[in-house]
């Protein structure tokens, strides 16, 4: 018996987004239901290296209904990733890096260790994906993107998954990244340059900065744009001004999560937005506990089905352990199936 | 730069243990002097398939003057390690496998992956040393094991690097591991299998079994006998009776671990056993902040160093996530310096 390993290129070749999508709906599935184990996330604080470390250990079983799969399956793991903000200025290296180890939760043997870096950037772009499920209006055909960093190209490549995009407003200080976002997905999307603005007035809006301070506000978004904000992931962080959040719909990925370091963190430790102003959880959503944007009785302001096809919704993902493991689960099945990886007997259980 | 894979041998080849044994007294003391932070272990209960996962996270900093080595040092990693009972039975797999990522905390770069169930062996031995040496009689010659597992050969590797152990009487229902067990060390020590109480009333005294209920009482072990108390690794184990604990002088590696699942943890819950009863932390000795054996005013019942010499000393190891993270460098740096291991691009950042 042999540990499987799977770099970044593995990842990112066995990653087959529908599948990956199906898997961390199945993960907010199985949360919502109970049928998941997820401590708190654990912190190791290093501020001599303005940085730190956090382990993010899940196990999670999910039912035969709550799966395209033809079974259901439960799986277990564990993300080892930090956040060093000197890394690239200092040493060439990315601020963020993740090592997963995948586990059969029967045996605990190891069954794969994967590359975190890219598996994060995937579990992420599927969670918005599964957010604009249920909260774009349905017949969104344009995707607007603040950031166009190493998160962007999953948003694109997952959101397409669930609505028919055609059009995508991509918008970053930084020419050379726009252009290369451009470069990478011209060919299949009539992807343009744009302001902020331009890119909030899309029928869905991802953004995916490490800014401090808001950069979308209220006149930025149209009428009935939803938004994943992915950025935030730290205390005293968020992309969304006050009052564009407090006129949204919101939802989130976990109350604990995203109170200490989401994007509504900051004006949630204010008081400026409380519980009140929190739709939900996208697992309640997901799993039909809560309607989403086209069922009756949609949010807080609605006073009917248009009101709700018309309001702004707004997706706080802050990142579940279960979604790493959703998608390592995709990764080494999909690798095993196509002989991918490279086997290792790391434990010495062999011969 | 790559991730550099090691092993089963190329762990058990690279844990110098002089070198692991530095490196756990460095880890303690660090740990004492506020040096080291290690979150609670995180626990995932599978009760469905009689198993548990554990996330075992920590960072420390051995100053200069804390190390044998020329200067001090620090490191950072996890492990990851379960106890599923079944497994050697249903699955021919071990009860307990473990994963360690060591990682830069620089920049948290994962410079390794190691096989942490030979990791495991290799530091619980350095901290049943680092104990002996503090606690057994400073001409201690021989060595009692109770339990020939896998557990028992680090117990005479690394306690033998503290004293000059002789004589060696190994205890064990199943004759066969006896006889491996005198296999591997009958051309170094003058090994032969004994009683319990022949074992117990050597010099020091070793304790490795999964026992649930005491198998060693008051009458079993000499009057100045050491015990490395290792086997109680859960809520409702022990290995001692409790009134050979409660005339003993305890000494435990770390109170919250001790009392939820270490050799202490039954008595404690019962209210048998009190912090009165504690005489400190492993830490707390190393540093010397407490006298070990043969200080002035050792031991709740000294009466000067003649008493402190005669009395039973206990350890109750639970073992720490600091104590891998230093025998992980340990290999690692090891394997280095000798080529040894697989260097791997997880992370797609080679070049």
């Amino acid at each position: 018996m042999q540990t499987l390993l799977l770099n970044a290129d593995d990842v990112d070749e066995n990653a087959r987004m529908d599948r990956v999508i199906d898997g961390v709906r199945g993960a907010f599935t199985a949360y919502e239901r109970g049928n998941a184990k997820m401590p708190a996330k654990s912190y190791i604080d290093l501020p001599e290296y303005n940085g730190d470390f956090r382990s993010m250990p899940a196990y999670l079983d999910v039912r035969t209904e709550d799966t395209a799969e033809d079974d259901g399956w439960d799986a277990a793991g564990i993300k080892w990733v930090n956040v060093h903000t000197d890394n690239p200025a200092d040493h060439d290296l990315p601020t963020v890096m993740g090592t997963m180890i995948y586990s059969d939760p029967e045996t605990a043997f190891p069954l794969a260790i994967l590359d975190g870096t890219t598996l994060t950037m995937k579990r992420t772009g599927a969670a918005a994906a599964v957010a604009t499920d249920e909260l774009a209006v349905p017949d969104a055909t344009s995707l607007g993107i603040v950031g166009a960093g190493v998160q962007s190209y999953t948003q694109l490549e997952a959101i397409s998954a669930v609505r028919d995009i055609e059009e995508v407003v991509v918008s970053d200080l930084d020419e050379e990244r726009v252009a290369d976002f451009i470069n990478a997905f011209g060919d299949r999307f009539d992807v343009r340059a744009g302001s902020v603005t331009e890119a909030g007035h899309c029928d869905v809006l991802s953004t995916v900065t490490p800014v401090e301070d808001p950069i979308v506000g209220l006149d930025d978004v149209g009428g009935h744009t939803h938004i994943n904000a992915m950025g935030a992931d730290a205390a005293g962080k968020h992309e969304l001004a006050d009052d564009l959040l407090l006129d949204a719909t919101v939802v989130i990925d976990d109350h604990e999560q995203c109170t200490h370091s989401g994007e509504i963190n900051v004006p949630y430790a204010a008081g400026a937005l409380t519980d009140d102003d929190i739709y939900g959880e996208i697992g309640e959503i997901v799993v039909g506990n809560r309607p989403g944007r086209t069922g009756a009785g949609f949010g807080s302001d609605s006073d009917g089905p248009d009101a709700a096809v018309d309001g702004v919704t707004v997706f706080d993902s802050t990142g579940l352990a279960i979604q790493d493991v959703a998608a390592a689960r995709v990764v080494y099945e999909q690798a095993n199936a196509n002989d991918n990886g490279y086997p290792f007997d790391l434990l010495g259980l062999a011969e």
